[in-house]
């Protein structure tokens, strides 16, 4: 059974404002999710914040729940963060690095991670290597593994889809080749949760962080952190530990909660968690399987479209490609360019050199427009958005 | 001239349900603070998440101004968290600690603080000293003096109320040491921002945090963390810096933000940082030093008339008291208790002794009932309370 883009879409108010193809930014909330959290927040000033959040425990206990089934793990792997990144830092600080240890990453991962390891770098002294691309674009995976074999690194660690291209890594197979060889495995997630299935039995990664608020079309802040039973059965834990992860049993000592709630913070926007709850809920209803089969078509279609405007340069790379698409279009500002999309109500978004250092400079580009379409988007947007854009290209190409 | 509760009252809509002395767990949110809130996720789900915080830029921009308003800094001193204790941990994490630093600190500082102290000493081999308490309560300052010149700590750290008593530690006279010892100062003041005024030229800190929850009256969910010039013009930086905060500049190599944006993450609830920015500006509009005169002395009414019940043991200490009152009552549950006051429609905290397991065993109890008045409540309210608490304790003594 295929989707019912109509229906999917009369539930989604902004699709009657926009052309909605920043959905790699943020998705557009869905409806119930909107008044979920417009619910919550009236419910917060009417009895009170900590008042409202223990009357709404079920819908916010409903959050583990629901992430978990969208991941194939128990609700005691998930931790909820107030972001990705956040998710991602809390994971990282868990491992103790000392000078010497190699973090493994590729060349695609996102900036953020990239800054990380290179503090740990600066900090304690760890060697950050980033295994080689393939000519087609893409982590060489042959070359990755004989580089897991060589070095033993202390962390392995790759970005699904990166935020700056339709890239699609094969995070599954590196992941074969880290239980192989026992690495500690992180995977950041958050362009690929709610576009493709993410099975966590399947992938055997020690952490994977990813965001409500993209393509699982929840509200703008929080993200979640996935801990493997091995990771919990152990010592490992956040380096900075509050009362929702442990608890105070000696004056000098603190004992860490035995599921992920040991990477949680205690004080939450409870609005914004129950927003991911319905989001995460709405996005299984609808399926992923499904999903995955309609959203990266919709990216291909407008790639290939692309391809045939005379100025565009499509600039996404590898075997796989998926809902992201991005290009640039040379002698012109991005920023003019982006704007003038705005005007026709077009939603994109802009992303410079310095957000993806190592993969713009090996494709030689100072910007790039990102077009990233979801499965309420539809075929006919794709057209206004072809037309716009050649016509854009021609208009200011003199 | 005095506050016009009533006028106050009717700008706030949990006064007509509760008698809400639950404001040091979070303040009632004002009427616009919640509007500007449900606004701003409205406009989301129509245009999209990074269109609307694109929209709304001023809005957001006025958190900065208005916090800085607040304690008497530049905007720049200014970083936005998720949480004050996120904000507190991203302080923390820019100092290099080493085997044999100490930190110095209190005993009666938060207890997640306290737990990123022993985990610090777990991790890097810091050591964690507690300045001894006065008889009366509250830290005896000159022997935390001693202590800062007989050990030079890599860091001191007081927290200005703790969240378990209505205790106020003496932050500035603790920072003038500080300053002629320069010694890295840091002050949490997430139950004293919105209570009584805060100057940063006064307290001389390096690093300060708070919430936007309790007595702000802001939303669940951001903090902030000052950051002072000096800490600006130095190389610390969080160990886990973001695209926020950085800028790739080489392959291997970012430069952090001159402000205290280098603290901050990308991503955030915008909903929850504009109803932030409403709420500090309406506190600033209220007048703090107005605040600061109410508010404690609610507390004062609340702890005397609670004195005089018989089995009731109010657990406040120190020569200054704030609005925070905690109480036991020797042989009672505390769950029980908590719960014949909600039925009342009196919102309180109940707390145990694992969240602040050194004041709390040197009280020798096992819970406390915290009730914390903020402005807007009556003195009218207080009598019902009282009213209520003296029933209770009879009804069910025997």
């Amino acid at each position: 059974m295929e989707l019912d883009v109509a229906r999917l879409r009369a539930d989604t108010p902004g699709c009657t404002n926009r052309v909605h193809l920043n959905n790699a930014g943020a998705g557009l909330m869905a409806e119930p999710v909107l008044r979920a959290m417009l619910e919550h927040l009236q419910l917060e000033a009417e009895i009170g914040g900590y008042e409202a959040a223990e009357a709404q425990e079920a819908a916010i206990a409903d959050l583990y729940a629901a992430t978990a089934a969208l991941l194939n793990c128990r609700p005691e792997n998930i931790a909820v963060a107030p972001s990705a990144t956040d998710a991602y830092s809390r994971a990282l600080s868990s491992i103790p690095f000392a000078t010497g240890d190699v973090i493994l990453t590729t060349r695609d991962d996102y900036a953020s991670n990239q800054f990380a390891f290179l503090s740990l770098r600066k900090r304690f002294g760890v060697e950050v290597v980033q295994a080689p691309v393939l000519r087609e674009g893409g982590v060489d995976v042959d070359a990755m593994a004989a580089l897991m074999r060589a070095r033993r690194p202390r962390l392995v660690a790759a970005t699904h889809i990166p935020t700056n291209s339709g890239l699609v890594q094969p995070v599954v197979e590196i992941g074969r080749h880290c239980r192989e060889l026992e690495l500690l495995y992180i995977v950041d997630a958050c362009q690929s949760v709610g576009q493709y299935p993410l099975d966590m039995k399947e992938l055997g990664c020690d952490f994977l962080t990813a965001t409500y608020r993209k393509f699982l079309r929840g509200p703008r802040g929080p993200g979640f952190l996935y801990v493997s039973d091995r990771i919990l059965e152990s010592d490992y834990e956040p380096l900075f530990i509050d009362v929702r992860g442990a608890r105070w049993v000696e004056p000098d000592m603190y004992s860490h909660a035995a599921t992920a709630s040991r990477f949680e913070a205690w004080e939450s926007s409870y609005a914004a968690l129950i927003g991911c709850a319905v989001a995460t809920r709405y996005a299984l209803s609808v399926g992923i399987e499904r999903i995955a089969r309609r959203t990266p078509c919709l990216g291909a279609r407008l790639r290939r479209g692309l391809e045939e405007i005379e100025p565009v340069r499509v600039l996404d790379q590898g075997r796989e490609q998926c809902a992201i698409v991005t290009f640039t279009i040379d002698d012109r500002a991005g920023e003019a360019f982006k704007q003038q999309l705005d005007a026709r109500g077009i939603n994109s978004s802009l992303g410079f050199r310095e957000w993806a250092l190592l993969d713009l400079t090996s494709k030689g580009v100072d910007w790039y427009l990102r077009l990233s379409p979801h499965y309420y988007n539809t075929e006919e947007e794709v057209g206004i958005v072809l037309g716009a854009i050649a016509e854009l290209s021609r208009a200011t190409a003199g």
